[in-house]
């Protein structure tokens, strides 16, 4: 395996988590609280914070400007566009802790555009495409694209091919 | 009192101000300008740049990813979530400094959900929630619940309790 | 000219690059990527990422949160608000290197507002303004106002005067 395997982290970054695995690269000034799980061959980009209660596995992409807040379940193959924005709490306010905070999964393949907002809870449906600047209020099933605000379905999306809703190519 | 009641500030944190109230957590990453007033027992996460001429009352809250210009006035227990984005020129041009920079001021108890946009100028009412993704076009009353891109009035809430407009419960 | 007029790197931002134009401002914890280029003049702030394959004119200001992935444009009195957020690939998968990056156009004099999403591939035509909170599916014509997701034209600037779609004065 070699030393070259092993998680490569930035200098400039700053991370606490021990449980990050092979091939994954660390860039320039993000955060990773301890307890965090990282997958294999990962590529967090510059300006990411990841808190301690998340699980993100093997070959996922986070862009830059994006939290991945306690409670957030990530699969494998994920991409997270540049400063999509996550949340756990349906109703913040500041220093309040009563609130349980809502656990939101992203699965197995899912894409996630640029500055896209998902609101807590939901789930991100495997394979599925978050349009980019969508604001995701609801679950969204496997293999939807989905875009707008509030996000609704525009179409379906097959591994790297896309179809309208009625199946037609696009 | 004791040392533990002083600011913490993360020493990754690039801090000018001595105007910072005990208590208060700034953390990685975070820019500070000198002049800039931040009250007791708030926290200033990761990734966070707060201006000089910016007043933030006691017991707030601002998550990663968000930028507090010169011209706001952060009221306490203010929840402000992340990616959340102020502007404080309507009508920017690069260089161009003949604008007057507008004052933005979110009131006492108010709540801005992740990656809402908030133009200049607005005044954010006390206790009113901002959904996530919101973009808030004009000044929103006390206890509104706007959600929507424009931003508009979907509910009222009260302290910890939502009604319906018509003032149903949720 | 003197050592005033060279590029002022903050000590706390990350620059690979030695292609940055004199006068220029780059902020904490900004990355640069070797090979980019920004012209004189420019203001990069805090938190900001700036890919290798990137053309930056002159006068231009980059605010906060933004990054300028490769295959980026943009041209001279450049506006990029806040947490702006572009894109360069339009089926964004994983891992997923097969696709060509789009690349993304930002004319002279364009303004774009704080937290709008830029679509890869479109171009922001000159003198033109993106609503804050925008999402652009397509390109802008030159001096076109555009506000929504998607984004429409409500009205027309010229320079700093702006019209409604019919030429009646705002």
């Amino acid at each position: 395996m070699g030393e070259a395997e092993n998680p490569r982290i930035h200098p400039l970054a700053d991370v606490k988590s021990d449980q990050i695995g092979e091939g994954t690269n660390i860039w320039q000034f993000v955060v990773i609280f301890e307890g965090a799980k990282i997958g294999a061959d990962c590529n967090i980009c510059a300006h990411v914070l990841v808190e301690s209660d998340v699980v993100i596995g093997d070959r996922v992409t986070v862009k830059s400007g994006v939290q991945l807040w306690d409670g957030l379940r990530v699969d494998e193959d994920v991409f997270i566009g540049p400063n999509a924005t996550f949340a756990n709490d349906i109703f913040p306010r500041s220093k309040n802790h009563e609130n349980a905070l809502l656990v939101t999964r992203v699965y197995r393949g899912a894409s996630i555009g640029a500055g896209a907002v998902i609101l807590p809870g939901v789930e991100i449906g495997p394979y599925s495409m978050i349009g980019a600047g969508s604001v995701v209020t609801r679950s969204v099933p496997a293999n939807a694209v989905v875009v707008g605000n509030p996000a609704r379905i525009i179409g379906n999306v097959s591994g790297r091919v896309r179809s309208n809703v009625d199946g037609t190519p696009t």
